[in-house]
C-alpha cells in the first residue's frame, strides 16, 4: 500500500476571498480530497467505508501558509502517510505551485463507529510504521 | 402566525470573493437562515421538526443581484411567506443595507420524510392563501 | 465558437449537509465551475479576463432540485449559452447522474469594469442568436 | 485593552455535513468571527483596517476537536490574545456547548501591507506579554 499520492487540482473563484487570495479555511477542504483520492488509489471507496460502518473523523488538524494562491492557479496537493495504526491515522500534506511550497499541513483522523464510539482501524488501512 | 420577519446579519470576511464581494452562492445561504429564523418566531426549531420525520428540502430558488455586499456590511434580511399549502411553502426575500435593496430572491420549499417521500406540511405551518 | 460544454466532477464530502446530500446553494458553485471550464474550452481564462477588466457577474440565477446528490456521485455538468449579446450572457445548466436528470439551472452574467459600470461584452464572447 | 472575548452563535444548516455535525474547517470560520469581534470590542473595525493599508493574515492555524456540533446547536465562542508583538499575533480559541469543550484552537496572524509585505502591527493593537 503506498503511504503516498499526489495530484493537481484548480483554485476555484467561489474559494477566494476579498483579500484575492484562497480563504485559508479552503486548504482543509484541498486536504480531504485529497483523503478520499489517496483511498481511492489504494482500492478503497469512502463513501462504501461510512456504508459499512467506518466513518474517519478529524481529531486535529493544522496548516502552515508561506505564499497566497490565487484564482487560475492550478496546485499539486501531496498527501503522505506518517502512520496508520490502532484508530487513528497520522498525514502530512504540502501545497505547491509550479516549484514553490504555497502551505503545509498535519492531521489525526481517528476512526469511529456510527454511534461516534472509537474503533480500530480495518487491518488494509492500517500501516505499520 | 406571521408571514414576515425581519432581521440583520453580519457579511463574514470568508463569505467574500476576489471581487471583493458578497459571493453569490452565500445569498442562498442567507435565505436558509431566514427560513430557520422565521419558523423559531412562530415557535417552532427546524431540529426539532427534523427529529420528528419532517424534512424542508429546497425544490426551486432563485436571486437577483442588484447591488454587491462587502465585508463589513450590515444587511437586513427580509423573508415573506407567499403560501404555505399541501407539500409546499413558497418565500420571497429581500436583502437590504441601509435603504439600498441588493438582492431579492424567491424560493419553493416541498416537505419529505426521512425516506425521501414527498408528505404534507404540519397543520402549524399551512396558510390558507 | 461552441455552445455547449460537459464536463464531470464528483461530490465532494464538504459539499454534503446534514440530510446527506449535496446542498442546494453549492449547486451553484458547479455552475460557476462550469462558466469558467466552458469559457477555458474556447479559448480564454477567466482570470486574464478579470486582469483585462472584463468583470463577470451574476445577475440572477435560479436552480430546480428533481433528486438529491450525495457524496461519492460523479455528476455530470452540462452548461449551454444562450445569447450573449451586449452586456450580458444567458447560461442554461443540467447536472446528470447517470441517466438522472438531478437538478437545472438558468443564469444571466452581466459584464461590468473595475468600477463596476456595465460595459459591452468583448466581441470574441458575442454570439448572436 | 481586553486580551479576551466570549460570544454566542448557532450552528447554521448550512455548515453541517453528511456525519450531521459541523464540518471541522467551518471551525476555522468561528475563529475568523471570534478575530472580527474581538478587533470590535476593542474599538476597531478589521474593514477600517484593511481600507488603510493593515491586512491580517493566517500564518498558522490549528484545531483540535472534542465533540461534534450539530445543527441547532448555541456554540459559546472564546478568544484569547495570548501575544501581539512585532508582526503577529497569536491567539487561543475554545467552543464550547454548555458546559463541553467541543473544541480548540490556536493561529499566528502576519500583519502586512497591499504588497504583501510583512509591516509591524500598529501600536493599538500591540500587546506586550
Amino acid at each position: 500500500m503506498s503511504r503516498d499520492y499526489q495530484f493537481s487540482l484548480e483554485v476555484r473563484y467561489y474559494e477566494t476571498d476579498a483579500q484575492g487570495v484562497v480563504h485559508h479555511a479552503n486548504y482543509f477542504k484541498y486536504f480531504e480530497i485529497a483523503r478520499v483520492e489517496h483511498l481511492r488509489t489504494i482500492g478503497h471507496e469512502y463513501a462504501e467505508l461510512e456504508r459499512d460502518g467506518v466513518l474517519l473523523v478529524v481529531n486535529k488538524i493544522a496548516c502552515t501558509y508561506r505564499l497566497p494562491a490565487r484564482f487560475g492557479d492550478t496546485l499539486r496537493i501531496s498527501i503522505h502517510t506518517k502512520r496508520a495504526r490502532g484508530a487513528r491515522i497520522d498525514h502530512e500534506y504540502q501545497v505547491h505551485r509550479d516549484g514553490d511550497l504555497l502551505a503545509e499541513g498535519t492531521s489525526t483522523i481517528a476512526c469511529i463507529d456510527r454511534e461516534g464510539h472509537v474503533q480500530r482501524l480495518p487491518e488494509y488501512l492500517l500501516i505499520d510504521a
